[in-house]
């Protein structure tokens, strides 16, 4: 097994958000679940930017907001997933690019426009997604070059990888690759409703252990094994002997292995602006500390400090110098 | 005479603004003029977006974000100014609608891409723009209906339609409608290197009498009579006969009328983050005052409140309900 090339590779879907502020009343009107990622057509997509306030555009997607947040804390990361050559896909490539991601997955010169997300931030500053996959929908396996993943020491896949068609195979295909070249796989539940949606086929990848970590929240957790009692979920995946990690908002996160369960806080903020990103970010900073071999409780702040800084403003792009950051926190 | 059905119509550079932090020393390498409005070509565009940080792309056009203001203030608003049927121009026909702006230019279907800003924001806050104006070269004075501008108590425009070669012509035509139809004409001077370049042509629109109403900012106002000293400055803009107001930053502002000079506070702000859009929001609250008949310091007070929210976050569009701000301040 050779050193790895790249710290983190993440797998997911491309898509810019058009992000606009909204009213809890909008989204009732819209009939649109509050806090979730819901799944659009395309004439839903042209309703909702109708309808919408005026936009801020910034590229997002989840497994991209997460190499985007590792190597803006210094990591070396990659990232995999399909645009189209248009206007917005020129966006996103441009800005995971700006910020020293290695990104060469052959854009989509047909088809379905490059996909974007309509995010409404309420007051509260809770986020809610409506995604209009476009593009995604051309990401096979045929995108996922072996010798970029078997240079990369983990490899990071997103849940929502399982709602265009033809990914699962690429996600499969990049843990098989990566399990054979003797490097870790980890997984993102992605959303309540994405776990309802694959429950079955995301047990079976940790059961057949094709990922060895998870990150997931509450109630994602609280999806995949049916239950509302938190504690039972925790017990739930203990059981599975994969390592897992919960993020709890301002509770902090949890770390499960098979030994035990370690609570760790949460990063001090002055106020939530919009908490698109926040458990990507998570997982940048924890994967950053695990390729650099700190401890699970290192990890696991450095997540949460980058999850403080994403929550603080519009968008799922640190805004910040995280590396800066995580060293005057004496992190990294 | 008729009531006007619109208080404030605006007229200028349909633009959206591609906005990323820079450091002075980005501006020094790519011979940036730092805090300036820069035009340049489609090749240096290209250029400059592949050597810019990661972008937020927001709405913006010096005369649409006054527009914007003025309605987020409760005014009746509109705008005129040319983007192309592109996906950068849907975004700003969708961004300046959505606040209530009433916007009816017809796109043009073929031709350059809708303008863009490139925006270096610097870690002080200041802005230092470069712009590719694209489809605005084909704003004509075809496009200038003449019952809009009728209808409209002030007509707005900005010294940057000088730039585009037919705009000055629709510039004219708009002034010249409406004061036939006995409504007010403002002029911004936009910038000083714009100033530069037209000085002649504006200080005969001044002179001519086919603007009542200058803004501009101190160095605007220093290249117009081509002095260093602001006094001198403001007591040549004096014997012009015309309403003057000039913003000076953190001094606040000051309103010249043959009659005096009157100095009015800036508003207090907790940081500043990015200037884009100050002065176009001084304007906004400058000229809703005007249309509801406010002094002059409450007008210039309402500019400074909404130049104030506008410099305390990234895009030159306003954020926070102004309306609301205004009535809470007592100022509306």
């Amino acid at each position: 097994m050779t050193a790895p090339a790249t710290d983190i590779l993440a797998i997911g879907n491309a898509i810019v958000d058009v992000i606009a502020q909204a009213e809890d009343d909008f989204l009732i009107r819209e009939k649109i679940y509050k806090g979730a990622m819901n799944l659009i057509d395309e004439p839903r997509a042209e309703h909702l930017f109708r309808v919408m306030g005026p936009a801020t555009v910034i590229s997002g997607g989840s497994a991209a907001n997460t190499a985007v947040g590792a190597a803006r804390l210094g990591a070396r990361a990659g990232f995999i997933g399909k645009v189209k050559t248009d206007e917005i896909g020129r966006l996103f490539t441009h800005d995971i690019r700006a910020v020293g991601v290695a990104f060469a997955t052959a854009p989509a010169s047909d088809g379905p426009a490059t996909a974007r997300s309509f995010i409404f931030v309420t007051p509260d500053g809770e986020r809610t997604m409506n995604t209009y996959l476009g593009a995604c929908q051309n990401l096979t396996a045929a995108d996922i070059d072996e010798a970029t993943v078997r240079a990369a020491g983990i490899v990071y896949l997103e849940g929502y990888l399982w709602d265009p068609p033809a990914a699962k195979e690429a996600f499969v295909k990049a843990a098989t690759i990566a399990h054979a070249a003797g490097r870790r796989v980890a997984l993102t539940l992605s959303d309540s409703f994405c776990v309802d949606r694959y429950r079955a086929e995301f047990l079976e990848l940790i059961r057949r252990k094709l990922v060895d970590i998870v990150f997931a929240n509450e109630s994602e957790l609280h999806s995949l094994y049916q239950t509302a009692d938190f504690d039972t979920a925790v017990a739930e995946f203990r059981k599975e002997g994969a390592l897992g990690v919960c993020t709890r908002s301002e509770k902090g996160s949890i770390v499960v292995t098979a030994k035990g369960v370690e609570a760790v806080e949460a990063f001090p903020i002055e106020r939530i602006v919009d908490t698109t990103g926040a458990g990507d970010l998570f997982a940048a900073g924890f994967l950053t500390g695990l390729a650099r071999g700190a401890s699970y409780r290192n990890c696991a702040l450095l997540g949460a400090m980058a999850a403080a800084e994403v929550i603080q403003h519009i968008g799922a792009r640190p805004e910040s110098d995280l590396r800066q950051m995580a060293e005057q926190a004496r992190l990294l």
